[in-house]
């Protein structure tokens, strides 16, 4: 494997403060995150996470994300219980974006279904919904 | 199909235009695109488009993106010739989001490999290469 092989932006490193360390992040210390389906492929959700949401998720293994509105970071399915476990992490050419391949318990999206992305826009711009709901949030975060 | 199927922040629309409106975009007029390979469901590419670039994929098939470091519009393989001809557009419930399903010419990143996130991140932050090599981005980006 030759040097060119990786990144210029992000060298290849041995450890995961060397990792955390060559992330790119933005000017809100956030680098993007895409979840995927490690089994179906389906693509869940995109969100983001700052350094110790990274390290947080590789560490424990549960995805933990960074809420822009909240201002903090958050383990995905605190409080639905619909957490994911984290099967492969992998970095962009880039250094900025991060897919994290998961085993999602039950649902991804806040409003029941399976992924967030259930929404097709045609040529046209119409919107007709493509998932099924899986939950009912009226009743998952009562509390 | 209930009003509260479609979400908050995006309300079914019925036009290109109203969907366009109806979009979140950040403060600098963007929202994120994840582009997945149609037929394997490899997530290939995360960028970024302004509304001028999401409409330019819808009416003409092909993708279009914003560089952030360039600050202009940008057609997917316009220098490289490997173009993304969209085969879906999904949005998610946030509204700040598009998944774009498409037929990759070629190869997605510009260092060579079919996906941009080809760099597999140990739990121990050991970065291995495990995409293969397309093209030689020498050959392709010489003029």
């Amino acid at each position: 494997m030759s040097h060119s092989d990786f990144p210029d932006r992000l060298p290849a490193r041995s450890s995961r403060k060397g990792f955390l360390d060559a992330l790119k992040y933005d000017a809100n210390g956030l680098v993007a995150i895409v979840s995927q389906d490690a089994k179906s492929k389906d693509v869940l959700m995109l969100a983001y996470a700052d350094r110790n949401a990274v390290e947080k998720s590789l560490k424990t293994g549960l995805m933990h994300y960074y809420s822009r509105s909240r201002k903090k970071m958050w383990l995905k399915g605190e409080s639905s219980g619909h957490v994911q476990k984290l099967v492969g992490m992998y970095v962009d050419c880039d250094g900025d974006a991060i897919l994290a391949k998961v085993r999602q318990v039950k649902a991804a999206c806040h409003m029941g279904y399976r992924s967030c992305f259930s929404f097709r826009i045609g040529k046209d711009g119409k919107m007709r919904v493509v998932g099924k709901k899986l939950f009912d949030p009226k009743e998952v975060y009562k509390k």
